[in-house]
């Protein structure tokens, strides 16, 4: 099989001929990000091959000099016989992305995380002393680790699996009787997940996992030392399939697509466990819990579920509250005998990753106060209520601030520009990036920043046209094209500069538009308003430094005192990783999800009229953002 | 691929290129038995390649005119990439054994298996309704079905497989909310292991399975019927790795030598599955319960189980309970969500086939009277007792009367001679064959009759010698080999003579001397004698018409009224069918098990002096068998 050497790592992977050669980079270990999922559209994943010939789709789309330089789009090119040594351009090369910062992954109000001492997961680790055989007693292997196993956790039944059994006469006797159980508790009865031969708690982890429509991120926690180790996001290989659910919906109508995208949600997660997994000198098997949080479509997707009755009415899913399943049907490359927790969904377009992302919020305490979750992904959920009622609706944002359908957009990952200045002079942009290295695109914070400060600085209006009157050498008019330029090509990673268009800044109006008129609507069903509001939590994937002012300013949040707000990342992983360490948590979510209800936006004609009202910057009524003072254009 | 055609029967196959003949007949429906497990020494699968070039490692082994008129051994031939015509001969297909006849599947006292009112197999088919999704309700599909199986059976837990589930939207809808659930009743709860749209409750299948160390026996069951479909017996593949429990738990010493052995098994129950459903039109998913009964090296074998500390002081098994298990973990082509149970075993070398065996006889009955039960396989195994002991050993009996290690032996299929009769002037034999052909071989019961015709008209002697004293044609003494023949070339379906030789004969005495001695200490170990037993029973597989008779003269039965005795056939594969249908007799099984003592024949130094004293035609002490009287050897 050919050998492919990537440079300048020199880590290398022997593969088949034909293999595509991003494949071939991740077999290696050197991560191509490819946001456009490997249509070869996005040009994230461009290389160069040094040594050796290749077959690529991808040269007809290239500049003739990059060709010449042997320049290629790695998610379009295939390998052939013969060997190939591969340069990765550093802005090429995935760095890890905002969640995947190993010293912040919280995000979320610490007092509101379980403590250590709340640490209690589905499977637990118990050591246990096994009797040896003896030739009178005449009970079996099976029989002498059940009487262990009863004796400390009394006379209820107990299971096993056969994958365990096998390796049960080995481990009984390599130890001497000393062995580890890992158990499932189950209402009434005892499931044995696994048996090691010594003790093995302190070896014991947990995964949490958020399973977004363009995004996935999982967390890998150490449940003996009660932390979490790691976070890594990427994008949800689906997203060649269609950006939001209904498209998803649509594509999945053929059963071998359904499959298909199956296959492409859990290939992420599995990458991702793989790469935690090994920086972190974890066995995959050593991992016997974990929760899944998604939207009801990326629960139905990830199990293989057809979605089609989801978008046809009544509109009812297959499942909300799934039961536990074990991990060999799912095929999470987990302890294939782990039980998998599900966060339970509450209506066809509010899932678990809104069940689980309230709890990290004052919503899943007992307060009279109401307060306001909203979750901004390619779906918008919004929750509102207190410990007396709680109601939840869905509106579809598209995935702007996660980066997608934005010309130069990205998420939160090393080189997006995360915050932006517009000089009101000059209109030119000062940013600074994650991981402050040269810029490769925009994530959600920078956008909101960039329209803000347009706006704010008049050099686009409140319809988010660019002024076309007053001279800006960052703003480019080519017939219908008009464009922005946060950094020329000479600052940028890429070589390209990085723009934001009319179109671009439509899409992201439309988005905030379709958050703000759903939180506005759904206030008013329930007789109130948002001055009634304690706190406005809000969650989603912009990046670290969502700046409240400039969300204000864009209308995307209403005009509040900015205290009430509070930015909590990706609550839904955070969720996650609340319910899979504590079972106490994982009962709160069962109330919660029970108490939600559900209300549906579509059937209501008011929804249309609050929407379009808000789309303007901040709104056509200006008299709702007091506090935004735009300068004219002039 | 090329086609193979079969003649006469004209079914075909197409099969890749370098497939054994042998596999490519089983595809094509053609049955062809082969006693030696594929390993080209028993004869049995020659065949006549018509039409077409083969590969045979065959050919040195065969006489050079059946070579040159295109004879091979079809397990030892390979087909090229050409079409091939073959003949097979009528003695080679295979046209059912003993256990296979379908007018005649029981061999076990009526009275005592369960009646149609007593059907009460563990997965049961249940008609529900499911009321329609309503936009309002905001229930799941899922939700609706656990509601509708609670409304039927009351507040218990319900659980799915995953499997279950994806079909769940398009079932509920196929049929407006009309479906049938398979269900496994649990202690407290309920599995749906299926949902089909429609009613489907007539379409309900069972299967019973025996697991003997030469010969698997299946049965299917049609559940709506209440009755036994048909059944049928093959060699276990693994003899080829083996002709006892003692070489198979050697062989698998090598973790890939166990699964060889694990898979061997399960392609011998899936092939006679797949050959049994064929022909009655039954989809293999639609058998949805499943007991087997196997002795316990064979259990561990497939379950995949390391069965070395079977033979290791103190000899404790990994399991003698089986807990439940989902099929999906075993491997028979059933529904794979169905749930296996197994028939308890009592020690390492008493298994599930003798509780399930002992489900038939009045063992299993609330008597005071005395009983014993002798399971004649390739291990023998008794027990004795009534409803207030039962006390269970076993003895190394080995193969001879499944066939195995006589030269001319074979099982109770067509062909097989299952009666003999020998003149005691001239010594030549009468017999009749299984299916009235031309003889292919010796069963069990064709053995027995052969050495007591023989014994009894003095041509052996009590040692098993021929007499070679009195001129015989049959009998033919060349150097150290001596042989009596059965039926000459002439008379054989293969063209080649029956025998029986010396060796054969010395195989056969060991194995009734290690039966009756163990049967004789048992009983003196709790203080009986044989006098003191109301009924013996005896099971195994010699064929049907095991002659009592002969039976006490060569010593395998004590000399008693001889209608105190009953011969049961396969009652490990009854006891199963017993188990399958009714919790009733599941129940019985396991409080059977529970009272069993295990007996270890071989710590005791008595066994070796009473097995010793049987090495004889009946006994050394002759005053055991007053009924016998041999004509004295001249």
């Amino acid at each position: 099989m050919p050998k492919v050497e990537f440079r300048p790592s020199q880590r290398a992977a022997q593969v088949p001929p034909q293999t595509v050669l991003l494949d071939a980079a991740r077999q290696a270990g050197v991560e191509i990000e490819s946001s456009c999922g490997g249509e070869g559209t996005c040009g994230q994943c461009l290389v160069r091959v040094v040594n050796g010939e290749v077959d690529s789709r991808s040269l007809g789309t290239l500049p003739q000099a990059a060709i010449a330089e042997g320049y290629v789009l790695a998610c379009a090119t295939h390998i052939r016989q013969e060997d190939l040594i591969v340069e990765v351009p550093p802005q090429a090369e995935l760095k890890g992305g905002k969640f995947a910062s190993e010293n912040e992954p919280h995000l979320v109000r610490q007092e509101l995380l379980p403590k250590q001492w709340e640490f209690d997961p589905l499977a637990v680790k118990w050591r246990l002393t096994v009797v040896p055989p003896r030739l009178e007693s005449g009970i079996s292997d099976l029989d002498r680790l059940t009487r262990a196993i009863q004796h400390d956790w009394g006379k209820q039944p107990v299971e096993y699996s056969l994958l365990g059994i096998r390796k049960l006469a080995h481990t009984l006797r390599a130890a001497e009787g000393q062995v580890t159980a890992t158990i499932v508790r189950d209402s009434g009865r005892l499931h044995v997940i696994n048996i090691e031969p010594g003790d093995t708690t302190l070896r014991h982890y947990a995964l949490a996992i958020d399973v977004g429509t363009t995004t996935v991120a999982i967390q890998l926690i150490d449940l003996a030392a009660a932390q979490i180790v790691a976070a890594r996001s990427d994008y949800n290989d689906q997203i060649t399939c269609g950006l939001d659910v209904i498209s998803r919906i649509n594509y999945a109508r053929d059963p071998s697509r359904l499959e298909e995208l199956r296959k492409r949600v859990l290939d992420t997660i599995n990458r991702l466990i793989h790469q935690i997994a090994k920086s972190h000198g974890v066995d995959p098997h050593e991992i016997s819990n974990a929760a899944v949080s998604g939207n009801t479509v990326m629960t139905h997707l990830l199990l293989g579920l057809n979605p089609e009755y989801l978008r046809l009415a009544p509109y009812a899913p297959t499942l909300l509250h799934v039961p536990y399943l074990r991990d060999a049907e799912i095929g999470i490359d987990i302890n294939p005998q782990a039980w998998i927790h599900f966060s339970p969904s509450v209506g066809s377009y509010v899932g678990g990753d809104i069940t689980a992302g309230i709890l990290c919020t004052d919503l899943a305490t007992a307060t009279e106060d109401i307060n306001l979750f909203i979750d901004i992904g390619t779906n918008g959920e919004i929750v509102v209520g207190n410990q007396s009622f709680l109601m939840a609706c869905a509106c579809s944002a598209g995935p702007a601030f996660e980066g997608g359908g934005i010309e130069c957009g990205m998420r939160a990952s090393t080189g997006a520009i995360e915050k932006v200045w517009v000089d009101e002079a000059t209109g030119a942009a000062r940013y600074s990036t994650v991981g402050n290295v040269r810029p490769r695109g925009l994530c959600g914070s920078g956008m909101i920043d960039l329209v803000a400060g347009l706006f704010l600085t008049g050099w686009i209006d409140p319809a988010g046209k660019f002024n076309r009157v007053r001279p800006c050498s960052a703003i480019r008019i080519e017939g219908r094209r008009a464009s922005y330029t946060v950094a020329p090509a000479g600052e940028s990673a890429g070589g390209k500069p990085i723009v934001i268009t009319e179109t671009d800044i439509e899409n992201i109006i439309r988005t905030k538009a379709s958050i703000y008129s759903a939180c506005a609507l759904m206030l008013h069903q329930v007789g109130l308003d948002f001055t009634d509001l304690c706190h406005i939590y809000i969650a989603g994937g912009f990046g670290r430094f969502l700046d409240l002012e400039n969300a204000t300013v864009i209308g995307l949040v209403p005009d509040l005192p900015r205290e009430k707000f509070h930015y909590i990342g990706n609550a839904s992983l955070m969720g996650s990783y609340m319910v899979v360490v504590s079972q106490d948590f994982r009962q709160r979510q069962l109330e919660l999800a029970r108490r939600m209800t559900y209300f549906e936006l579509n059937t209501d004609p008011a929804y249309m009229e609050q929407y379009t009202g808000a789309l303007f910057l901040p709104h056509t009524d200006p008299a709702r953002f007091p506090s935004v003072k735009a300068q004219p254009g002039v």
